[in-house]
């Protein structure tokens, strides 16, 4: 297997990339293409050891950085770290890449390189979010490709979902739930309702509608949403655990009796923060596209692409994609077959 | 001013909520009517000391629950004390009515015996939610009513949450915001982008988009969205805050040093769980109903009834609906005027 990792659109710089690459490489014993300017990562490759056979490098002069606007930079960048990574994919050179940074650009590289997977209708972006069981996740998509969607890409988001769960986690037969304004069936809007309806009646681990809170609390295992309110939700955690830790801090900091007590409780507080570290994940896969990406944080640390590049090993080893469109077709829910539902 | 609150949908008796009331009548020196089964309150009263002159009793036979489906059970039980609650107002017998509990049924019963704000499209829940920053909130609407909206319904929130910041808050020009999945303007779906370009031509202070992790920094007073969405975020701040804390106890209680620890914390997490009391909000005020009506938790403590009565008595005393009222129609937004938007 050979995994290709853009180690240049981090913002923490190719130092850190690299690190992680080769201890991916190292810990799962798997070929590493290090995608990038080729004079920076040999420089950077000389102060490390490592087993050479299994690091290949290949030259990308441009890089699309966090701020710009994804489809303008693809247009203008033809040979930016994300679009020779994504085209290493498509012609076979590489069997997963693994971009930190700009979500967008990589979504459209590689969109446009790798295409969908057969009878997907959108692909999507899943992000695991920390519940209150350290190590446990709740995996919530779409997080941001597809702010309008159609129930046909809500049923096939739940799809995928599950099919993540099974193949990266290993659960048998995870559960997936729809996000609402409550749980009865009489809740949520046209397009949750028409979605709801469906999914009761598909073969997968369904448990109907679930409000935000369950997130956390390990009812699912899958949450499925439109990219609007998956991106507003995300988010809202992400700002929620930002303010609990500044109180929190501040607080400590305001006397000598707290800061004591802080020392003490430590053990506590580093759970809490490995909860909320996003290092553990292994990054946000581009689900439904024909080919794995996984997309890591724009300011990744070794750890982090570490974790991406294991979670790309598993889902090219479990032939994620194969799975996906083999149980669309299975349920009657691909787009050549969605009409039945319509 | 007299303010009725219906003491008998709450989930922890009416005990608790006829002391708030009390105590409310007494610091804010207004008219209080205790509105449920009077052989119970007036069994309750004997207990008490308090100025008789401002508290009178009406009697409601009948009680709705917080699992009860809102419109079959007003239906059902014509002499609710919900429902009795908004016929006083209605009636010009109260100025306001404070209710614990099902916020359907209240919302149910306050439109039907009240209706709209003249110009009003469609009446939002307003929560306030927490910052970072203890004492501030961020006002949210809608969160509930309205899952399904059209821009005229997130322009009219704008209007209606702004008001509610200056009247209830005393900001003089509350900065309102969009809820979206990203800060630029080409984010979002049909709905916000609309919404989003009106609301950048009326005189409020608009921000434009934020995202969900404003909410918390204190970039905005008030965060406009769909019902949906808004009761998807708050429901997920919910979970949030409770899986940290189940995270902090579960860690306290399993070392002996970390219980030390946390009882030398314990001012630190006093304040913590200060800014996460929903019992310092003053309850969820529904918005664009033509008689002030505020819901409380279906568990409201004494403190948040008095609370909830606190903001009944300043939305009162402001003329906020005639706020709203004259807004809607001097920006142009009202549902009469609304025509030249589309």
């Amino acid at each position: 297997m050979k995994i290709a990792v853009d180690v240049m659109s981090g913002e923490r710089g190719p130092e850190e990339l690299i690190k992680g690459a080769l201890e991916a490489a190292a810990v799962y014993n798997i070929n590493i293409v290090l995608v990038g300017d080729k004079n920076i990562i040999n420089y950077i490759l000389q102060r490390h050891t490592y087993n050479k056979d299994l690091i290949e490098i290949v030259h990308a002069s441009e890089v699309i950085t966090m701020k710009e606007q994804p489809t303008a930079a693809i247009k203008k960048k033809p040979d930016a770290s994300v679009l020779v990574s994504a085209r290493l994919v498509k012609d076979g050179l590489a069997d997963a890449f693994v971009s930190p940074g700009n979500t967008g650009a990589t979504f459209a590289a590689a969109f446009m390189n790798l295409g969908r997977v057969k009878g997907i209708s959108r692909p999507a972006i899943l992000t695991p979010a920390p519940t209150r069981t350290l190590g446990q996740y709740t995996a919530v998509l779409d997080v941001g490709a597809n702010p309008e969607c159609k129930p046909i890409n809500l049923v096939q988001f739940a799809v995928m979902g599950a099919a993540y769960a099974h193949t990266v986690w290993g659960l048998e037969n995870p559960k997936v739930g729809l996000l609402s304004n409550g749980e009865e069936d009489s809740k949520g809007t046209e397009l949750t309702q028409k979605a709801n309806s469906i999914l009761k009646k598909l073969p997968l681990n369904y448990v109907g509608y679930i409000e935000g809170r369950d997130i956390f609390n390990n009812k699912v295992d899958v949450a499925v949403c439109d990219g609007f309110v998956g991106n507003l939700v995300l988010k809202t955690i992400e700002g929620a655990g930002l303010a609990l830790y500044n109180i929190l801090k501040d607080g400590i900091k305001s006397s000598f009796w707290a800061k004591m007590g802080a020392l003490m409780m430590l053990p506590v507080f580093k759970r809490l923060k490995k909860v909320m570290d996003y290092a553990e994940y292994g990054g946000a896969p581009l689900l439904g596209i024909n080919g794995i990406t996984i997309v890591t944080h724009g300011s990744s640390s070794a750890r982090e692409i570490l974790n991406g590049i294991r979670v790309a090993h598993e889902l090219v080893r479990t032939n994620v994609n194969d799975i996906i469109m083999n149980k669309l077709k299975e349920y009657g829910v691909n787009k050549f077959n969605w009409f039945k539902w319509e």
